[in-house]
């Protein structure tokens, strides 16, 4: 048994769908999320700028106690996870990885991929797929206006539904669909609709806390005294957007009780 | 007669559309554009950092022997313009003054913005507003949609006028509009058909372009010989989504030959 809080870092506040799965399916653990919403996004930066920052977002966590870390940033974790893996030594886990693996069990072979333009450009879930998968066939689609509408709470309204319909007109064929934005879970009902209800459609988020489930039990470190559990969200901006952002992402949710601002 | 160019400074792309205004209303003057696309965007940056990215910005232009400066990006005018005017010998003008001055000529006083998040926040125009127009109503709404919707190419279709119709919904009452993003130009039409015929609405690359010839002449700095004119293009990255967006903004204008790499 071990009390000590998960880690969770991000770029922003994107990442707050993957808390939302963790406490749904890890209700034993206290989580500190840290989002660098100072520097957000990380897509236009360079590898190194982006594993110092990851770095030293992974040495803030540690400082708070953390037992395990979880990166939701599909940047951070394409740019900075294997490095950042031989730095520290607690488990660390990144987003792409984990969907790679159940895709790869599930043995699907035609995978689709939304996401952001630079998460599309920077490759990270292609290159992924190809080492994982080598005989995989790939079809990506950048959607940059999927984050933004999110973030406006434009997530089930007419606009929506025809926006998600004119990204998806080539992606008709694949057995799955990667929602390879922390945002895009958001749009998940719409996105099914869309595709239809025999293609699977793979929440990163959801297959992260599978991951952190088993990851806890391998090395025997999961909490069993729920009593003393809590959430604390630290954000490095606290502009009013990120706030709004948040509180929309987090449905309002009473356990957490504040937002520090902090800087790493 | 100065056969110099024209410098004009923008943190992007989106003050192509400004340049297109330029090159209509001075067909005579050579032009060179500077998008600091590196560092794009400007919105979140400190004033500091703004006034220094604005300052070595325009002594490159001046560098290239620039006659006039025009700061084609709302946060580098709200920021900066008055710090670099005391700083530069040649004339500079920026895009949220040209506006404002026309509008109080126009004597309205019911006046409506819409702007991305980052320029609605700096409260660039609405100071500038009551500064000039102290007695003005001024309703604004941010738009954060609609400068990644020009940028995808989508600024006549159906998710595009439902959009427009949504952010317009609380400006009914304005007798004027100000389009407070350079991006905005291209939804002219769907937003003059939701707004209403009798309201004007206000380009600001037309107003700075207006006011950039006066300049002119006051200064007796135009050129009269147009053999010589030539448009320059220098942005600070070629990332290629900036040059896809580049040449939407420009229609493919066959007088631009090319665009160069630079720093500053």
């Amino acid at each position: 048994m071990d009390s000590r809080p998960i880690g969770m870092f991000d770029s922003g506040v994107g990442g707050l769908t993957v808390l939302k799965e963790i406490m749904t399916q890890c209700p034993n653990e206290s989580i500190i999320y840290l989002g660098d919403t100072k520097r957000f996004p990380y897509g236009s930066k360079s590898k190194e700028t982006i594993i110092e920052l990851t770095k030293r977002g992974i040495e803030f966590l540690i400082s708070k106690n953390v037992k395990a870390v979880v990166i939701a940033c599909g940047t951070a974790t394409s740019q900075a996870l294997e490095e950042v893996q031989k730095c520290y030594d607690i488990p660390i886990i990144g987003i792409i990885n984990s969907a790679v693996r159940y895709i790869k069990e599930k043995d699907y072979k035609n995978i689709g991929i939304i996401a952001t333009r630079g998460t599309i450009r920077s490759k990270g879930w292609q290159n992924k797929i190809n080492e994982i998968i080598p005989k995989a066939s790939i079809f990506y689609k950048a959607c940059p206006l999927l984050a933004p509408m999110a973030e406006e709470g434009w997530t089930e309204n007419e606009i929506a539904k025809l926006t998600i319909k004119e990204y998806l007109e080539g992606l008709k064929n694949v057995e799955c669909l990667i929602l390879g934005c922390t945002h895009y879970p958001l749009f998940k009902e719409i996105i099914q609709k869309e595709l239809g209800k025999d293609k699977e459609i793979i929440n990163t988020g959801e297959m992260l806390s599978k991951r952190l489930t088993q990851i806890l039990k391998n090395n025997n470190i999961e909490n069993e005294n729920v009593q003393n559990r809590k959430y604390d969200i630290y954000l490095t901006d606290m502009e009013t957007n990120f706030i709004n952002v948040a509180s929309k992402f987090l449905k309002d949710d009473k356990m957490i009780e504040k937002i520090y601002k902090c800087d790493f």
